[in-house]
This record gives C-alpha cells, structure tokens and sequence, in this order.
C-alpha cells in the first residue's frame, strides 16, 4: 500500500490528511472521509463516525502510525470498500512531507558515494568508518513534502540533492539487535537531504556535524510504500533498486547501491543503542553512490528541478527557489581564548 | 512564574500534568484542575470546564507555550485565584522532562569550558569558532525529567555530566535578527547534557557529530522559570549566575560564565537561519565553565547523584543507573572500499 500526506482545505483553515495513492489509476483516497463512509454503512452516524475517522487518520502520519495494526488494517479496508466515495485526481495536490517524526537521522553507508564525495573534498576516510554506523540528525522542523519549493539560503552558493532512501519505523524499540530490528520497518520512501556543500567544510571544523549544511531542507516522499510491498526489509533488494536521479529533465544520478557498509537491520539496531525510535521517526539511508553533484564536481542552481526515482516507490520532485538574501549573518569575532588559536 | 510538568495517575494509565511550581511554599499547582475551579466560579459547568482547561493546559509543554500569550496568562490567574484548589506538595512527585521540543539543539559557547575540555583531548580549538557558533542536534526521544535515573548505556565507561542553561523558546521564527531574537525567550531551565567521552572521540572520527555519546540522555529540569523574573533576556545576567554542580553532595562544579563566544540572542539568530525554531525547543547554552568531570580529566560512578543548581531556577537532581550489557554492538567489518583507509 502507498500512504501519503497532503494538505485540504478545513473549514478554518489547511489540516493535514493521510491518503491511499493509487499512481496507476492518477487518483488518491481521503482514508478518513472513506472510513466514515464504511463506518456510516455499519450503522455508525456522521458525527460518531467522523469523530472516530479523526482518532485512525489523523493529520500527523507519526500519530498514525503508533496505532500499530489497527491504523493499516483500516486504511486497507477503507481504500478497498469506500475507497471510490473518497477519491480525488492525484494532480494539482499540496503534499506534505511523507512522514512527521520525532527525530530525523541520517546516515553514511553506501561504499561509492563515500569514496567519490571524500575524493572531491581531499579528505580521508577514517577506519572508524569500519566499526561504527555514522549518522548524524536533521532538523525536524524544516521537512518538506513532494513538489514543494526548496528555500535557497542566503548563506550558500553550493547547493547539492542527496538521493537516499528513507526507512519509516513502525514501532517504538531501544536497544534492540539485528534479528530484533526486522519488524520496526513500517516502509519506504525517498529521501532527498538537500545540502549546502561550502558551509558544510567550514561546519566540519566544529566537530559537532552538520547544521546550516542541511538543516533548511529534507523532502520527504512522494509518499510511503509499505515494506510488505517488498517483501519486508529483508526482501528488499537494495543492490537492484536502481534509483534515477533528473536536473532539469536530465539524468545526473544512476545510483550505485551494490556496496553498504551495514545493512539496514544494523542501521536500526545501532541507533536504538541507547537511544529510542518511534514510529514515524525516518532514518536516510545515506546518499546511493553518484547520488549528489558533489561526487562529480558540479552544483546545483536556483530553479533547477531535481526528480528523484525509486522505483517501487515513485518520483520525489522538488523545485529550487531563488537565494534569499541573508537578513543577519555573523561577524567574525575577536580571539577571547586564552592563547592563539 | 516557575512550570514544569508532572505525571499524574489517570484513569487509564499516567498523563503529564503542567503544573505552577512554589519551590518555597513546597507545593506545585496542577493547573489544568486551578483552571476548571476559575472557569465553575464564572458560570462553566464540569464538562465543559475540563474541556476548556485541557485545551489551555495539555500534557504537553511545547504545545501549551505555542498558545501564546493566552497560556501564560490564565496559568497566573489560575493559580493565583484557585491554585488552593489544586496544590499537592512538591515532595514525591513524578516528574518529566521540563519541555518535550520538536528539535533539541545544543551549542558551544562558554571559553573556559572549550579551553579546558579540548586541551584533555589533545586537540586545537578551530579559528571556525570565532566565525560561526557551534551547536549539534541531540535525540528527542531521550529526554528525562528532574529526579529520573539516567540509563547507563552499556557501550560506555566514562560517563559526564554537563552543566548548561537551557533556554526554553516561546514561538515559531525563521531567519531572525539578533535583535529580533529578543522575544523568542520564554524561559530557562537547567539542561544536563549526560556524554559518553570514550565513544565520543571515535564518533568524533566520523564527522557527523554526537550520536551515542549523547543520545542517551539529557536531563531538562526541575521546572522552567519563565524570562520575565530574569528581566527578560537582556537583564539575565549570565556572567552572575554562578551555577553550582556536585556529585553526591561535592562540589564539583563552581561555573564560570565570565565568556561566551555569542549571545543567547545571537545564538537563536544563528540557529533561525535556514532552520526554523518552535515554541517549547530547547537551545543549550553549552557547558559553563568547569561544568564538566573531563575538564579535571575525572569521570563518574555508577549510581553517583548529580545535583545542578541554579539560582533563580532551583535544582536539576539525577542519579546515574547501573551499567547494562550492551545486548548488541558492532563487530569490526573488513574494508569494502577500493583502496587502504
């Protein structure tokens, strides 16, 4: 099943609404207009039913999620019975983001992109590399979803797209192992980790990872596939996926995932190491080898249209804004420690 | 005013309560009941009482302080007028993380600390910090309150404290102005940022920041003190704020915050840029100086209380857990890339 998020017009206002995508037949189902249709057809009334639509589908696809099996198995039946009373033309949409988490993490494993993007900033790979999972975490608050414009910010003139995949969890879990980690996989989307490469040197040198480097913008979407679709996370073929990634209409990515340094069971389990996921969280799998600019030399500019494609899952399409020039930035300030630094 | 949240035994399970909080009188008021009583004294019934009161005081911080003005205002009548009503001691309580962000942000920023702890290390401070203001993002989910016990992850045996101000932020702002920041305080708290040093030089190796070394804990609390008892943020006078830290009743800590590389309101202008602050996030001020056991190449024990105290707030008490066998951890794997690393 594909579920994604768009925004409708409420009667004060835009509210969130999670959708049955069809691609196939161009349409998507309101699953909680359809949910009170098949509720009203069981002897439920308007207000029961809507109340009770609102607690299975609400706006946030996290809060959705934490319902656990009662949240898929009505989206399910709701799309299959009522699904026709709820439809609308998949064009002319306000997507949001696919998924609304609590924590955005971010990884590093795919064997390519490592080797071509460490090349081209004449840095070195540490051996680290070989015994830690390395991931870093995203703002939460700048995600956005499918054909929404990406703000340029005034502080970059190197702007790049990562193509990654995205794992939507399913449950909450802390400390878990591998063979633990199979079933908190709720599905698949696509994970474009928008990035400003030249404040990303200078960012390097705190120690403390990325910030402004790609805290203005992660897409998310178009929608999310369902792991079942695949087979589960262990019969998803990563090395065949042949993601595609289009500037303009024009291929630039023909991602290279043959080579990851851990699989996404240890991903998952290495994250829950003391710290906790929960349902709806998004964990990138690390940008698929040829899967940026930066691997070739080259950058991205204002307006240029990225297209990323998975298939199994469909094409996250997001627009480049114009730079905004910078309304503050800070100055360099005076040495206040104690000796040269 | 001081807020903070408690959890409460519901009729299906524990809910979060914010409550007013009189260090000195030994007592906090639950507000949402302070609420119900004001609104029955003017004519509401039961019903519709509770509902209101839960609308203006939900269970969580981040959403009541994105109400705006209307939620400070009815917390000071309502305990002011029916908090008599409603009072339970301060003794025994259960208490949960002071504020639950969208994104925990936590900065770099006192010199002192920087000289101290990156001389331990063997390390240079960048000529970057002089340019740009540290800060990394830490996990939402691992956030504990005031008296919690801290879990002691098993992949780690040199565990710290950190001693930070936390500052608690009041609405949503992007691409903020220093001088526009000034209304972005709501409050302070007391942030201890609890940190794995062994695994944090590793993790350090990788580039992307905190990630275990972090993520873990981090303990906001005991309550918010709102900025207007401090004059608003420009009359808090950090440099006089002398934050006291001990382990099990020593003073380990006497802060020194005599210089900070950036003000708060530079900080929020710096961390608004690109990225999007929310009501209820919480920014680390980073470690005072000497608020730290590794700045004196010490270390903590299982089972050590660590008490932060900060006038005008109160005191952040938490004892570390016992260390738990890591049930999984990553094995070394063979190098996957073209060449040596």
């Amino acid at each position: 099943m594909k579920l994604g998020r768009i925004a409708a017009q409420g009667v004060d206002g835009p509210v969130g609404r999670i959708v049955a995508v069809h691609p196939e037949e161009g349409r998507v189902v309101d699953l909680a207009t359809a949910e009170m249709r098949r509720l009203m057809a069981h002897g439920a009334n308007e207000n029961a039913a809507r109340r009770y639509a609102a607690a299975v589908f609400p706006p946030s696809m996290a809060a959705a999620i934490a319902l656990g099996e009662r949240f898929l198995d009505s989206a399910r039946e709701a799309d299959a019975t009522h699904g026709a009373d709820a439809s609308r033309p998949i064009g002319g949409l306000t997507w949001l983001s696919a998924t609304d988490p609590l924590v955005v993490r971010d990884c590093l494993t795919f064997v390519r992109h490592i080797e071509q993007a460490v090349k081209r900033v004449n840095m070195k790979i540490s051996p680290i590399f070989l015994e830690l999972p390395a991931y870093y975490k995203a703002s939460a608050a700048t995600l956005i979803g499918h054909e929404a414009e990406v703000e340029w910010p005034g502080y970059t003139e190197y702007m790049d797209y990562e193509f990654e995949l995205g794992f939507v969890i399913g449950r909450t879990a802390h400390n878990l192992t591998p063979e633990e980690a199979g079933d908190c996989f709720f599905g698949l989307t696509i994970y474009n980790d928008f990035s400003a490469r030249d404040i990303q040197g200078k960012e390097g040198q705190l120690g403390l990872g990325p910030t402004k480097s790609k805290d203005f913008a992660t897409a998310l979407g178009p929608w999310i596939t369902t792991i079942d679709e695949f087979g589960g996370i262990d019969g998803l073929q990563i090395n065949q996926l042949k993601p595609v990634g289009r500037v303009n209409g024009k291929i630039t990515t023909e991602g290279d995932t043959s080579r990851m340094l851990w699989t996404p069971r240890q991903l998952v389990a290495y994250i829950s190491q003391g710290d906790s996921i929960q349902p709806g969280d998004i964990i990138g799998s690390g940008t698929v080898g040829n899967g940026c600019r930066l691997e070739f030399g080259e950058r991205l500019s204002p307006g240029d249209l990225i297209e990323l494609e998975l298939p199994g899952v469909g094409i996250l399409r997001n627009r480049l804004g114009q730079p905004r020039k910078s309304r503050w930035w800070p100055t360099k300030i005076a040495n206040p420690f104690s000796s040269e630094i």
